[in-house]
């Protein structure tokens, strides 16, 4: 593969005589972290991480298990930083998804969930005992919450845990198959410690699910006593991660595998938790467990920037029709540039969201932007991903290309660590109890910044008052999506303007360019509502259309060349855009081998 | 695997005491070709036909070459059938999409593509020669169009074909890299005869791209002379077929290699055609060749019945969030019934243009509605089998459950047999000339029959008109492909109200119920422009909003229950339907291969 500096770069652009520069763009972005950052994008140019496509199921496990490994020897994801350093723990898994995502869950599987877990949810013994065998990857983990018949309600497991005082001991009973832990990432073949989800009664009385930390196999991989592991079976995609499922019969456990902070069990076999109510302690056992979530939107962001990155070189790169390049076609920029002015505005408002977490904000509001903005950018990147697939013809159908892969492996993210229809219904829940009275008309004439960000809050405000008039969420559960989207659509774009005031000077008019695309946009989806709701009416909806098409060309450029500008300033090194068609696809060749090289 | 009858049966359900049969249901939609597709689906009993989904790259290839020679013995499908009977072909075809895209598409390439080409642009001496092998399956045939520089736009491909009078034979050459023949299906491993397109130049003048028939390896399976091969590379999905790159250098043709139906080679070295332009020879040979097209529609038809009855069953008898089946919850409907709908919907039209094609109808209609009918089936497949995937949850994922195998191996759909952006823009064209005057305003009250077909009609019209008025259809791409989609959508709901009355008495009232449904969702979809053209007020927008939850309501049934018997009318056999969660999901268990077994 002869290395290419792409050929379009920023100062090679006339930008209206005021270039912005991607270095720029990218430091802005990336401000966090930084050296860390560049560390790992460093060690990820070893020979493990290079892009594989023809494994077999049992193969790509083991690679996958090897990735971690080395990972690990990397020292840069510390299972600690759950509570001394949450920033750093999420820059730390952010550049996996550039590689692959079944490296990325299997990390997410085992520093977040169950490293978390044993971290946010257990005491300094667990600490001591468990994180530093995580962190260097010596004891691989898993995170048993799942059953088969319970999903999404985690509150309905059956999986129960009988404290028995006389041995101070736990037993752990899966009693029936619809109570076997299914799906448990890295159970099936590497996995040796498992946190596991139970209700737990203590001398007769039901205590409620709580988390226990416990052995499945022994150091020698042999399953441990009254465990029974099977395989999930062949996914769709990211089959690097052994999902396993599991059984527990009479499984001992002693007092120390209770994660005790926020429940414990004393020396006389005495329960004691601050947290009286049952759904109250679940919640906040459940509350603590948020940097899951955040992690899998995070790298659905980073997977639209990989794949917008790709699309966009290809586009303003390709001829078709003539010496007309794809990416000057207005469908062509209606399909991308949205999607970067998304990207864009996602990325941002995740870095707050990591910023209440590393700050310990207060619980309930982490969970409602966690759990909209999960839902908000997994679907999302279903989105932009497709598009990105369909602008690239053919070409995005090669796995080399990156993008058909992220697609096949990434569907899942809209369904593990909360189904995004299950999610936007727990928003809902969680700001409508603020109660609102209903908002006054407003009018958008101009689409200035002031009138989109208002028509936007009004469109959430709006909402939840029907909601309320509604009373009936469950007749209405089309509504109660809706404004999951409101609600997330608002604080990013929200977000997005505090952003170009903060931003260097000279790197602001990019930037309000694209968050003025991003609100458009959001507009433009949600017209109907704004059409009845008087706020526009059937010339301003017509002017909404050609300020859509106008931002799109703007921010693209003739070709398309503007928009890898914006990409290259999502800061992905040249190393992992291993896309042959982001490099100059006429030198596009294929080998023996399978799969294209250059 | 222990076979288990589905337990929600027409019979058993009670349907407000008017239960529609789905036998009889299935007797209407499959009314053609009845025996013959009977005893396909029969046929693809044997082991061959069994899902697999741990194959290696090349162990899939040869196992899809097995599947074809298999089905070629069975005798179902014919290259004749292009010139005798193109129904009869269509049906030979369809069975296929249950078992697998790979094979689809191996036999799209070799019967429809290579086959159609000789057959349709060939004449009898080709026939002759040519047809029983490709029947037999003894001569694997390739379709060689594309090139790396020219994929949407064929007329610009730069392969050349010089007739040399003294040799009276062609002379084939690639020239430069981006003339090689790219994504060739067969072309990699096994085809070993190819129907090509390239510039015919004779004595000196050139005459546009015309089709030849050529070996491309010999019977040991050498390349022949001139040629060379190379493997195009693993793909996100569809790896069974075996597309390859082709370069031809100084390969000599003798004269009877041209397909001449539309333009010949005489004696003398004289060339003749009836068809005096080039854009227009063209046209006639490209239009020639839309079974393929409808094949790719036809497939992504059957994607969404297999996919909908899979997800429908699950839903109905899953249980989340205590005994609440998630079948119930409105989400659900409003994600699965409008898939149902469109699927009927889709179903029914698509009979209509295998009739129109079948009687040889007028090219330019076929042309229209085979290229828009493609992009909506292509793109409704998307929609749809994503919601049917995030419908099932986890479960949605596992390879065995087939939904997301389909959407893996699918994505390709929406861009080869034509690039769905550009086909919507060739629709436009081809609609557009035939000039419109302003439509008269209308509005819409009750949702009615007359109603909905009138609303759907208009929006045809005035995006036509507006279109027409805008003039420069390049800056309102956008709107064309908006337009693309209404000439779609309205032909397609015109037909459905008309398969209403023309179907069995018993019927009817279940197939208006789709068809309101269809309807009723598409003007929700496009919301927006009927509010703006005054078609709806916000009242009516909002009753709008509320009889699509109610008519999605109806069609499910209180868990999903009705959808089943809907989807038990597609007619899909239980052994093609091998989804476990299809057949009881409480019994599901995995086993240490790779798959989940019953
Ligand atoms: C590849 C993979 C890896 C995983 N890894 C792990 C792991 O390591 N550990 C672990 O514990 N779990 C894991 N999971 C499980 C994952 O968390 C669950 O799949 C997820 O919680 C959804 O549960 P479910 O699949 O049972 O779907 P269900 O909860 O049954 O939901 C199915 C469908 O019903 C809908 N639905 C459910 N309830 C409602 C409602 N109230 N209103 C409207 N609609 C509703 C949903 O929207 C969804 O479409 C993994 C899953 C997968 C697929
Ligand atoms: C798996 C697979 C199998 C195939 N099998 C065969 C085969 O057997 N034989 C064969 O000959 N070919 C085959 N093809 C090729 C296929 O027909 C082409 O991929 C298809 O025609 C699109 O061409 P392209 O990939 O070059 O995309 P391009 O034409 O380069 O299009 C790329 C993008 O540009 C956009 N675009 C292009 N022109 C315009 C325009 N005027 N306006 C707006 N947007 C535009 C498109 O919408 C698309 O998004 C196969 C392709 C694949 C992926």
């Amino acid at each position: 593969m002869t290395t290419k500096v792409w050929a379009i770069r920023a100062a090679e652009v006339d930008r209206g005589g005021s270039a912005v520069s991607s270095q720029e763009l990218s430091k802005y972005l990336n401000r966090e972290y930084v050296e860390m950052r560049e560390a790992i994008l460093e060690y990820l140019k070893h020979d493990l991480f290079k892009p594989k496509y023809d494994l077999s199921f049992y193969e790509f496990r083991d690679l996958t298990q090897e990735r971690l490994k080395h990972l690990a020897k990397g020292n840069f994801i510390s299972c600690f930083d759950h509570i001394n350093n949450p920033g750093r723990f999420f820059a730390g898994m952010e550049a996996l998804t550039y590689v692959d995502y079944s490296i990325t869950i299997k990390c997410g599987v085992h520093y977040t969930l169950a490293g978390g877990a044993i971290a946010l949810l257990g005491t300094r013994k667990h600490h001591n005992k468990y994180l530093p065998l995580l962190d260097s990857g010596k004891l691989p983990g898993c995170f048993a919450m799942t059953e088969l018949g319970h999903g999404s309600n985690v509150m309905g497991i059956e999986t129960t845990a009988v404290y028995d005082h006389a041995r101070k001991s736990f037993v752990l009973n899966t009693g029936s198959d619809l109570a076997s832990k299914v799906w448990i990432g890295g159970a099936s073949q590497y996995g040796r410690l498992c946190t596991v989800f139970a209700q737990l009664t203590v001398g007769g009385d039901y205590k409620g699910v709580h988390v226990f930390v416990m052995r499945i196999r022994d150091d020698e991989g042999k399953l441990c006593k009254g465990v029974r592991i099977e395989e999930m079976g062949h996914k769709m995609g990211m089959n690097g991660v052994d999902n396993g499922r599991i059984w527990f019969n009479n499984v001992v456990l002693d007092r120390d595998s209770l994660l005790d902070r926020y429940a414990s069990i004393d020396e006389q076999g005495i329960y004691h938790s601050p947290i009286k109510s049952i759904p109250a302690r679940f919640g906040a056992m459940v509350g603590a467990l948020s940097t899951g979530r955040v992690c899998i939107a995070q790298s659905a962001v980073d997977a639209c920037k990989l794949g917008l990155t790709i699309a966009c070189r290809y586009s303003s790169d390709r001829p078709q029709f003539g010496k007309r390049k794809i990416g000057s076609y207005l469908t062509h920029k209606r399909r991308l540039a949205p999607g970067v002015a998304q990207t864009y505005a996602l990325h941002l408002i995740m870095i707050q969201l990591k910023g209440l977490v590393n700050d310990r904000h207060d619980p309930k509001k982490i969970h409602n932007l966690s759990s909209g903005l999960k839902a908000a950018a997994t679907w999302t990147r279903v989105d932009v991903l497709q598009k990105c697939r369909e602008c690239c013809g053919g070409m995005g159908l090669l796995s080399e290309n990156q993008i058909g892969g992220m697609i096949v492996d990434m569907n899942v993210d809209v369904t593990f660590e909360g189904d995004n229809t299950v999610l936007m219904q727990q928003v809902v829940k969680g700001i409508l109890t603020k109660g609102i009275t209903k908002p006054e008309p407003i009018q958008v004439r101009n689409y200035s910044t002031e009138e989109l960000l208002q028509a936007l809050k009004y469109r959430e405000d709006v909402l939840k008052y029907r909601l309320l008039q509604l009373g009936d969420l469950d007749a209405n559960q089309d509504t109660c999506v809706d404004l999951g989207w409101a609600y997330a659509d608002y604080l990013t774009a929200e977000n997005f303007f505090k952003e170009v005031q903060r931003a260097p000077p000279a790197l602001r008019d990019t930037l309000e360019e694209l968050a003025v695309l991003f609100a458009l946009e959001k507009m433009e989806r949600n017209a109907v509502f704004y059409v009845c709701d008087g706020v526009i009416d059937a010339d301003g909806l017509e002017k909404l259309r050609q300020r859509v098409n106008d931002q799109c060309n703007v921010v693209s450029g003739a070709d398309g060349e503007h928009l890898n500008i914006l990409c290259e300033g999502f800061g992905i090194p040249e190393h992992l855009i291993t896309a042959p068609i982001a490099k100059g696809w006429r030198d596009f060749h294929t080998s023996p081998e399978i799969g294209a090289k250059m």
